[in-house]
């Protein structure tokens, strides 16, 4: 079958040279810029791939919500598979395109938006089939766990690291995705659907690493703990829990052992336990693998059910302690278990508070003008 | 789909229960032993689930190679569809059972034979479609993994520790298969069948960790190391390297925080890259969702493909420096490049050995009588 590919960067170069190596799968048309159409194989217009018999499936790896929206939906009207690694997409037009697709009677995958070679989404889908999902989540975004692992194996500070981030080009030249934890919420957005049949689309805590200093660092790794940004999502009632959030971790924890930019994916199933994926979450070659599986297991999978429907966040029910650094003159807004001065700022422990509540005082205090960096304590 | 189960012991039960709950299908007739069908749905003639029009498929799990396999081999001549959590059935056997289900056109898988919960072949079976797997293995044994674990974190002794392993119903009461590294073994028979399309079936470096003393694990400890049993295989030339030895990590390694029975699985991916699974690989619950996952994606996966063939493992480029505790009287056999006398043993590390080599020199010394204990340094 041959596959045309929507977007020629990283990810699309990737895809290319795997089709021209996998068994049963070429590489077909592959859509670039207007006037970047440098060789034979390369084209301008979405017409010419929706309209090319001989493409039975496309690979959506441009990113951005528009034009890949409408292309996406052209080529799935159009009777062609899609699989996608761009997660604004299906986080934001997921459960239409599904709806498209099952239409069309093609499939709609898109295991590389999330975890990028590690095989999440996919196993995830397989498991909800026959297993009650109890939790997921995980170390889901490569770049702030680069730069975490950095401050905290290095000592240096946070301007440094993602400078480094970005040399390494781990970060995008706007890093504001990666670090205020809206990549990791998105990938969280896409698990819960898969999961549960229910899309968050709103009402979430996020909390990013923006705060953090190598003083926090220094403080925390005296009491023998590790910070790694964490993505969580569960059943919530009729809702999901689903929230983004430094946490802190004890040295023996498998958190601690995924470093540099690598991905740590979790679910808890009633029967199967505890399984825990770890791999690349970016990069040319792990994304592009996962583009390829999807293309090798079309038809054999649904991601997005039918019954799958959007719903309002409720984290109201998911508390934890909190490592806290903040002002000395804001600190009363927190319930400290344990506390003690720290120059002009305080350091403690909180007793178990709810997330939105722990969320809503950090944002309330940045708002002033104060400083604050908050970790949730792992059990 | 009505399933039959073969056997109703610990993963049967868990079978039966999962199914009663699954969307699609329901538990069919339950094959257990002549006088022991003491409910309607028992049945103690396999042609009554064979001859059984309304059984789609078949669980097997009712372990031994006999009579499984003539009760597999007639299912799947019924063009019954098979799923088995039977590694030494799989290990002997799979070549021929999958040629028959391939000639009735039924699906004959075994995710759960390998990895229990953990879904290893299900993975690489998906990956090897589309990526070149470099190398595969982990820590496929349970059992032994909670008898190291307990030996490291509470200084018990290997006798202790396999009682208390028998007693939590971890070790069976002939621990053999396991502490020997043979169930090992078989998982990564089956899993270089499963990504390399080659069974090994002789030609094995096979170390358990009956040799390891309470105070082998004081001194490596005392280095900041920690033992795992670890099962490698790749591809080595025409055939497949595949062998099972203790090998020693340092703390940073993922491998020192998978603690009591669970398992963590391995891939290397030339796109991929690096995936790791963790999981409990053992246990009612955990190997039924295995089986129960399988019979859910009946149809969209082959596991042992046409071109399999058996072949003889060749560990003979496969090379690691060793860890090496031996009767003073044999240390001369031992390339040691580092070495100090330990009471009547010798201690020390070996300059890098073929693995082969030195499995050979241990059972040499131990045909004379001697004592040794190896395990491979972590490059």
């Amino acid at each position: 079958m041959k596959v045309a590919i929507l977007g020629f960067g990283t990810v699309g170069v990737g895809v290319y040279e795997m089709l021209e190596k996998c068994p049963g799968l070429e590489p077909g048309p592959v859509l670039v810029r207007k006037g970047k159409e440098d060789k034979p194989f390369k084209v301008s217009s979405i017409e010419q791939i929706v309209n090319d018999p001989e493409v039975g499936a496309v690979a959506e790896v441009m990113g951005g919500i528009e034009p890949a929206n409408s292309y996406v939906a052209a080529a799935l009207k159009a009777g062609k598979h899609v699989v996608t690694s761009n997660k604004a997409l299906v986080a934001a037009h997921g459960i239409e395109l599904a709806e498209l697709a099952r239409a069309s009677g093609v499939s709609f995958l898109f295991s590389a938006a999330c975890g990028g070679g590690v095989p999440f989404l996919h196993n995830l889908a397989i498991a909800a089939q026959s297993d009650e999902i109890l939790f997921l989540g995980g170390i889901l975004n490569g770049t702030t766990n680069f730069m975490l692992d950095a401050m905290q194996s290095e000592g240096k500070d946070y301007g440094d690291v993602l400078k480094q981030a970005q040399a390494l080009g781990y970060a995008e030249a706007d890093p504001t995705a990666d670090v205020s934890g809206l990549d990791a919420l998105r990938k969280i957005m896409l698990a819960c659907a898969v999961a549960y049949n229910k899309l968050p689309v709103d009402g979430f805590s996020r909390e990013g690493i923006e705060s953090i200093t190598a003083a926090d660092v220094a403080d925390f790794q005296a009491k023998g703990l590790t910070c790694r940004l964490i993505t969580s999502g569960g059943p919530a009632g009729e809702s999901v829990y689903a929230y983004v959030e430094p946490v802190l971790f004890p040295a023996s924890s498998p958190e601690c052992s995924v470093v540099k930019n690598f991905n740590m994916a979790k679910y808890n199933g009633q029967n199967a336990g505890a399984i825990v994926l770890m791999g690349q979450g970016a990069g040319r070659y792990p994304t592009a693998s996962a583009v390829v599986r999807d293309l090798c297991g079309l038809g054999s999978l649904e991601m997005l059910r039918p019954e799958c429907v959007k719903v309002r966040a409720d984290n109201a029910g998911c508390a934890h302690a909190y490592y806290v650094r903040v002002d000395a003159d804001k600190a009363g807004r927190l319930p400290f278990a344990e506390s003690k001065a720290d120059g002009a700022s305080v350091r403690g422990v909180t007793a178990p508070m709810a997330v939105p509540e722990m969320h809503a005082i950090a944002n309330e205090i940045r708002q002033e003008g104060g400083s604050i960096f908050f970790a949730a304590m792992e059990a």
